[in-house]
């Protein structure tokens, strides 16, 4: 396979739809850009990148993502600072992630030129749909799912590799008040918990709807074997803060490997803070809740950065975490996206410029 | 919602393909038939069931069948008796269990006039699809996916609920062999093992190709936790005969409530068998195998009916199965076979004629 890519292919739209857009009253994720990138895979081959009009995709029922779920995805942003500069995120890592989950799911690996070069084709054709309000950026959709036929269950011979993009506000607004989960699960050892999978995405949503339905925002997962263990925040990695140490669960076949979670652990180190990557208890967070050393917890994930999580419920009861003046979140927070926008320096590499 | 169906739309093809089919050769699940029935969920509520000719789908690429893995299905089979008679099997269980799926993925449910209502339409449309050649069955895949539009990580408000027919042979051909999973894991306690979810079987392929560059046809899943409890055989339930007993494992919510299971136990029972619903370990399995007493493995699903197990691999040691004359998996699946295609007494009551 030639894994350079020569020429991204561009088919411009022939109108924008920008003018209909308010940059200053974004939501998340609810409105696309002008065009996409499309990459199919056909006879064991990624074939050449097209940037084209963002348009609907017509496939055939017995498609193999409406039956058994191969399909992986990621999330990432591009950053417009003051002086129009454009900005990625350590997108390598998104790419080197995309084939992760990919591999797990049986889907082909896309060659990280195929993966850069179509999205900075992308991002030149769509450039102007970059929002450079405050806390506003250009949230860009990388994802991949079988097309190939047929009912029989096996790996699809076929699929497509498209990116879009949706000029975003903030995630969520708010702290969130989340439900420590004691019956239902994630994921398993041995599983695709580790993996952007969609699969992974929509077991959430029922327990979610539960703990909603008790007045809970979102779900805490623990382990599901012992549900003694934290692991994630909704769909975001957490971080537990008791006094000044903070604590955050380490990856594993059920962890997802957060590129903000692991920017953030880089980022408390560097601010010199205590941070310990172990595994952690819900005994030990409730304990500390009581003794009153239990000081923050947050979900990081690229789509909310950091979310402040302000109470926790577990056993019918009721936790709430302290206000404070300096919090570790906002820090880091603050630390990250003004790497993220280029309004710090960049001690580690991380900015991408396009 | 009305949750009866006065009249379901149908839109007959205008040509059909079925002169270009060859009955006497059918793979499994590769061609379909002349239509297909489509049901959309819009503004809370399931649309009148149409049937209309098969025909490709348009989605939005920011459906969140393409990204969250909200799927599920089903599998079922249409069968023609010496008198042209067509008969399901169970059909209201598949109908149950669509919905219990439905429900752990936030997907809403089908009412059964519904799901009934636009099954027997299809059926009478598509009737000379359903093969008479022995072996042969019209297999029917009724499945659900989301449709509503949005990256955001939350249930979609749009939902397909599409059944499409494929005319089908056997699915396996020959004994297959299989190797006891003690890494990968196919599902989670509290997670969506029970559930017929698209993302189930996406996390077994890779396993699976992992088993099969080995040599092997399938892998036999054991729980994520201790890897020392046999659970399912590829994408079906399995058996396992120990002198005369037939063993198989209760359901849970990591294990499917097969309607090929739950009829070779009653089955098994009818004919004097000695049957036990339990945990069974590999170590008793293994134990077996050396003294002598493992007399047979088999799966059991809709697809394969029964898939007789040759040998299995565990711990880098592989263990033949003993070539048997009697068999129970011969035994039963003549008996369901026989109830299916109307070619015996159903005392059960499970046939259900069209």
């Amino acid at each position: 396979m030639d894994t350079s890519v020569k020429n991204v292919i561009v088919e411009k739209a022939k109108t924008s739809k920008i003018d209909q857009v308010d940059f200053n009253n974004l939501s998340f994720g609810s409105i696309v850009t002008d065009h996409m990138m499309v990459c199919d895979y056909k006879d064991g081959a990624w074939e050449t990148p097209k940037v084209v009009p963002y348009q609907p995709i017509t496939l055939d029922p017995s498609s193999k993502i409406f039956h058994y779920g191969q399909s992986v995805f990621e999330g990432m942003k591009a950053y417009k600072d003051t002086d129009n500069n454009v900005w990625l995120f350590r997108p390598l890592e998104n790419q080197k992630r995309l084939n992760i989950s990919s591999k797990r799911l049986a889907i082909p690996e896309i060659p990280e030129a195929y993966f850069m070069e179509g999205l900075k084709a992308l991002l030149k054709v769509d450039q102007q749909w970059i929002p450079q309000t405050e806390g506003s950026s250009l949230y860009i959709r990388p994802f991949v799912f079988a097309t190939g036929k047929g009912f029989h269950a096996s790996p699809a011979n076929e699929y497509k590799f498209i990116i879009a993009c949706a000029p975003s506000g903030p995630y969520f607004s708010g702290k969130v008040k989340v439900l420590i989960e004691e019956k239902y699960s994630r994921s398993a050892n041995g599983g695709v918990g580790f993996a952007k999978a969609g699969g992974n995405y929509a077991g959430q949503f029922y327990p979610t709807q539960l703990a909603v339905a008790k007045g809970y925002n979102q779900v805490i997962w623990t382990d599901d074997n012992s549900h003694e263990y934290i692991e994630e925040a909704g769909a975001m990695n957490i971080f537990i803060r008791i006094n000044d140490t903070l604590i955050t669960s380490p990856t594993s076949d059920r962890i997802l490997d957060g590129i903000t979670r692991k920017s953030l652990i880089e980022l408390a180190k560097d601010e010199g803070i205590n941070v310990e990557v172990r595994k952690i208890t819900v005994k030990e967070v409730v304990e500390a809740s009581k003794n009153g050393t239990l000081m923050e917890m947050f979900g990081a994930g690229t789509a909310a950065v950091i979310s402040p999580i302000s109470a926790f419920g577990f056993q019918e009861k009721d936790y709430e975490l302290p206000e404070l003046d300096k919090s570790y979140a906002a820090l880091l927070k603050k630390r990250i996206t003004d790497i993220q926008y280029n309004r710090a320096e960049d001690k580690f590499g991380w900015r991408y410029k396009l």
